[in-house]
């Protein structure tokens, strides 16, 4: 039995109960070194296997390979599991064959969420900056799809070591397609992990921000505003009981 | 203290740690009626306060005066705390008020895309089809815009009873911006809870699909298929690796 399994932002208590008591249970867990790391001090009696970012391919064959063998897998991903996260390429690997099964997690965009206050308490998109699987312009169209709609946007993986400046030219984008400058934004780092830090600033002042993988990104929609440290997105309660 | 805790689906498993504790160690839990519940049965000795649909405001109102009054109060959501739930409204309520904290949780996007498979291992747009608070002219466009930036689409509360038609009309809307009838769909219902069931299907079928208001959607971008019983799109990992 191989199944995937969505950790939540890092700490354990972030977990759900079922994704605790699978990794309690299983012989083997498998990851990207990070994650695994992560999850080895909770569990340190287990067998593990980890690859570094480029090789998921071999990550998913081996521990497909060990569940097929008979033993109890656990692949861990970082937030949920299936949000940019290894149960897309499990399943294709596994194909038409049974004994996978996905647990989900907390993702990122409702971990950090949380953190600033309530920006995603109206429709919302989540895209990832990382062309690393998904052509630039493809990107582009839909961070422009996005604000076209007013979705509130949620940014993953704005920036690494190889593309400092991808989270400016997302803004510039938006920009373009019409989000003002005084747009309300959030930025959350390090969710559930030692160095967690939140700020709320302007669209303007997000275009200059030092981001890191490590960073989850919030642009507004046109209603979102700050109300003293937090970011919220109104959903129209008020204006439905009469009271704004 | 108020805390807003996101349950997950339904069951008990489902819920983070966190969120598990905040429920043990608080005295009042506040939610929609439905939610508390799911909740009384875990925790039967506490203060509970439920109210209908139409009285958020109440609600949330009664507790913060709970938790000025020096309560310990945990308000209960349906999967996350933010995502439609009532971390927007009681934030506003509040103000700048300190004392509020947001737990988040698995939202049915999520819990609904492992059932399915791996739906969401791209970037997702997520469309509540309720017009009990958005304009439906707003919702129409946001359905356009998904659909012209090509992202998966998550719909939340597809119909109610007294909207039977607007999955229908949803649907419309998608075909007429480009979306051919064939795109992979899938539904989820009752997630976490008696009768859970999922079921993949084309945009055509979906169009004439009886969904209820505990139906979770999902529309594919281009590149989504069924592989067997699962629902996947791809996020490029097997291009990269130079296998397909």
């Amino acid at each position: 039995m191989l199944t995937i399994v969505g950790i939540g932002p890092g700490k354990a208590e972030g977990m759900t109960m079922e994704a605790y008591e699978c990794l309690s249970r299983c012989e083997c867990i498998v990851g990207y070194t990070v994650y695994v790391d992560l999850v080895r001090q909770l569990f340190p009696d287990k067998v593990y296997y980890s690859t570094p970012m480029t090789q998921e391919v071999e990550r998913c064959q081996w521990a497909i390979e060990q569940a097929a063998s008979g033993r109890e897998v656990a692949m861990v991903c970082s937030g949920d599991s299936g949000v940019y996260g290894m149960a897309g390429l499990v399943c294709e690997l596994a194909g038409e064959e049974t004994g996978v099964e996905v647990l989900p997690g907390v993702t990122a965009a409702c971990s950090g969420a949380a953190l600033l206050g309530a920006p995603l308490a109206h429709d919302f998109a989540v895209i990832s900056l990382s062309d690393r699987l998904t052509p630039w312009d493809k990107i582009e169209k839909r961070l422009q799809a996005a604000a076209a709609g007013d979705f509130v946007i949620c940014l993953y993986n704005p920036a690494s070591k190889g593309r400092p400046d991808y989270l400016r030219k997302a803004c510039d984008i938006l920009c373009e397609t019409g989000v003002e400058e005084e747009r309300i934004c959030g930025v959350v780092q390090n969710i559930g992990r030692e160095g967690e830090s939140s700020r709320i600033m302007t669209l303007a002042t997000l275009r200059d921000y030092a981001a890191d993988m490590f960073t989850t990104v919030y642009i507004g929609n046109r209603m979102t505003k700050q109300l003293g440290e937090r970011m919220i997105t109104p959903r129209g309660y008020r204006q439905v009981n009469g009271e704004v």
